[in-house]
């Protein structure tokens, strides 16, 4: 099958159709969207060696789960062992034996095959498009921050950088009332926010520290450093952000203003899917453009641009 | 009158005596602590000018408020404007226009005399000695862990550094009934920690990310990253160390085992010195020597030495 390696170098090889376990699925996939955290394990994040790709939609061509076979699917990229005592308390995503799709351990989706555990798969509901179901991923990433802290409802919010999770986080947070300021670098993203009356500001604008929240998404080793700027005394940052950099900022103003960080990664997929059923939410203005996967190099070309936005690689 | 004062180095010099303003207390000094950021101070923490000192035990020689007048005191250390929100809600010790004694804007308790808002001061219970009050405020930072974290009690907690700061919370968390093992360098230290039946390890011994929550109290810029390692996944870090340094560890492990830190400062009082009054806690463990000011050079020269907990100026 047509694959996209990584060994030091993204490469696109053929490689053999991945083969099951007995409770794995082998998924076709349509379509795979580029993320920021793929970006960085070109760099060398995680030393992952491998097929990279994490954001998926595709359908089960195999798997002795029969409500699977033939279903258009998503999954959960935490693949636990299963028998810890975080798998027991349904949060495989933090199992210390964790494989992680595409980024730790297990071969991701960009590649015409793949598989995952059964327990891992969702079913997109129908009127789910293919596009929009790549973004249940990181649209579970962005439901993870009302999973931690439910208090956000309503409150001063925020939110470090206008990338594609920072545009997501933004439109999730509107549905829950927040007063959202988008701190960002980029007009022609920072006006996608504006039919939705969401405030933007340049990032690199002075502002009182103020913010009940800041969500810091911008993908920058800068963000922390603006993120304690910006939150209030006793507030709370919550950190989206992971850059493959062996250093950050001084923590000192975080017990000098008894400032919160709140680390925040994977979420629940069944909110987000609600989400995209329910057409609460629009993300399709966030998709900058999709190639097949034989065009894979403009498409990495295109995803480091500053000014793109998601950009999907087809099957 | 007799008054270390800083500026770039560290000198006695005779100045006059502080004029309390109307709400204002005059107070003469009995003994002041030598505490870890007057430490950082001299190192050019704060941009600091002026006569550092913040822990101390005093009597009041001159105020309006006439229930103080003649009384043993001790003091809280944040003066805020008294008229912000932040003031209104009794959280003074965050006001953006707050002066702090021997640390912002204020002159210190390393003199004969002093000056405090009256509002700041507590009377000292007679059951409590002189030397136990100079603890109350160090006591206080460490009450705050409770005031932010009422959830610790009970809980398995990892404490990096086993200095006075750390000592303390030992002790405060062991009557809340917390599971601990503090983490640190200094066999005569950790010794001290023994009787009590704390378990103690050395720093640089390995152990698994299995504390739910990590108090960070080494004053050391490493001490941070040993706490990333330990904590669990999911896990608390409460962060209590400032140190003079420009940077500090990457953050992506907050984010991958959503760790939350808790920045803490600065605590309340009055459970501080009911805990003294009832001889809950004994901190006498903690005085490694007294020194009169005239020998201030060596009671900063013995500050400075890693096996060395409390030294205490005496006026």
């Amino acid at each position: 099958m047509r694959a996209l390696t990584f060994d030091k170098e993204l490469n696109e090889r053929n490689r053999p159709r991945p083969v099951p376990g007995p409770d794995e699925a082998l998924i076709r996939v349509r379509h795979a969207g580029i993320c920021n955290t793929d970006l960085e394990i070109l760099k060398g994040y995680m030393d992952f060696s491998g097929i990279p790709g994490h954001e998926f939609v595709g359908e089960v061509i195999d798997s002795r789960d029969k409500s699977l076979t033939g279903k258009r699917v998503i999954g959960e990229i935490n693949i636990g062992c299963g028998r810890c005592r975080l798998c027991r308390q349904h949060l495989s995503r933090h199992c210390p034996g964790r494989d992680v799709l595409g980024i730790l351990n297990h071969d991701g989706a960009f590649a015409e095959y793949m598989v995952l555990p059964n327990r891992n798969l969702h079913i997109v509901p129908d009127c789910v498009s293919d596009l929009e179901a790549v973004f249940t991923e990181p649209l579970a990433a962005a439901c993870e921050i009302l999973e931690q802290i439910p208090a956000i409802s309503g409150r001063k919010v925020g939110i470090i950088g206008d990338g594609k999770l920072a545009q997501i986080i933004a439109r999730l947070l509107r549905l829950e009332g927040c007063d959202i300021t988008v701190f960002g670098k980029h007009k022609h993203k920072l006006a996608l926010l504006a039919p939705l009356k969401i405030r933007t500001a340049n990032a690199d604008s002075v502002s009182k520290p103020s913010f009940d929240y800041i969500i810091e998404a911008s993908g920058n080793p800068g963000g922390m450093m603006k993120a304690m700027a910006l939150v209030r005394p006793r507030g709370t940052i919550v950190l989206k952000s992971t850059t493959h950099h062996d250093s950050g900022p001084a923590l000192n103003a975080l017990v000098i203003q008894e400032i919160t960080v709140v680390g925040s990664r994977c979420g629940p997929f069944v909110p987000a899917i609600r989400l995209l059923e329910g057409k609460k939410i629009d993300l399709n203005p966030l998709i900058t453009a999709c190639y097949p996967i034989h065009a894979w190099r403009q498409a990495f070309e295109e995803a480091l641009k500053k000014e793109s936005l998601k950009i999907i690689i087809s099957m």
